[in-house]
């Protein structure tokens, strides 16, 4: 990490897609986002390999997540910039990014400060429940707990800010 | 597996959502699609961790894959239900099916048959390329190969079938 590196730091603007063929197997970042200026990014545990969320960014959260290194996403509930951890001090150090095959997804593997949790329910990933599998008598499929209890109480870290939560 | 599984298995509906606590704390799979009727769906390999792909499911897929326990998706290129590995044979195997916090996002561990690629380039993942970070210069941000060669010749598989890589 340079010197370089504040708050303001920002990448430089992305390639423009020209073609298949430099899309699937060049070596320019060209990312697609889509219709509403969004591309989904997954974030996985460097140590484990959990999948800790699934997030979106805009340009500008891509941009300062390469040039910090650390975690910026688009939050869709609140409609800003987030960079993650600025409430919770969870912040998520990108030990590196990756991009898929057409450039309309990002992969973020991360260690996370602090007591290591992700997900704003107070568990450490946002995927703490699995679906019993097979199911297809009629009985409506079933979620079990895969995390016995929550790292933090959300209401000591975010008080009576609104649940992301959308129903 | 139950004798019941076919092509056509399929699980009951889906919970409706009444409540944050429901949706968040509850034993109900009761999961939002978003206005294409579509949810995200990230799926790792059980062995390594590694990403393979983001796919996207609608109810009839994400309803496929829990009744057989076999990955299905929606190809929003083709605009049709996806199993995946009906052409390549290289089928995704439920190990477990896991949902996030508010119930929009899903997480498939799969075992890969055959050569275990699932990247439509002939790689093993679709994450093969990783994005130098710490750029903040004005140079714009390249991307290195993780994969050094692919699994396969994606036309030995698909012929002359269309890329679904849009630009």
């Amino acid at each position: 990490m340079s010197s370089e590196r504040t708050d303001q730091a920002v990448s430089a603007p992305f390639a423009a897609r020209v073609s298949v063929e430099q899309v699937e197997e060049g070596l320019d970042l060209a990312p697609r986002f889509d219709a509403d200026g969004l591309i989904p990014c997954v974030t996985t545990a460097t140590a484990s390999g959990e999948v800790l969320m699934l997030g979106y960014m805009n340009d500008e959260a891509l941009r300062r997540t390469i040039a910090t290194g650390e975690a910026h996403y688009w939050s869709r509930s609140r409609q800003c910039l987030w960079h993650k951890g600025a409430t919770s001090g969870l912040v998520q150090q990108v030990v590196e990014l990756r991009i898929d095959d057409d450039q309309d997804a990002v992969w973020l593997r991360v260690e996370v400060a602090g007591s290591g949790a992700s997900c704003h329910v107070g568990y450490r990933s946002c995927f703490y429940r699995s679906v019993e599998l097979g199911s297809s008598s009629g009985e409506p499929a079933r979620l079990v707990f895969t995390e016995s209890e929550k790292i933090f109480d959300p209401q000591d870290i975010y008080g009576d800010a609104p649940n992301p939560t959308q129903l």
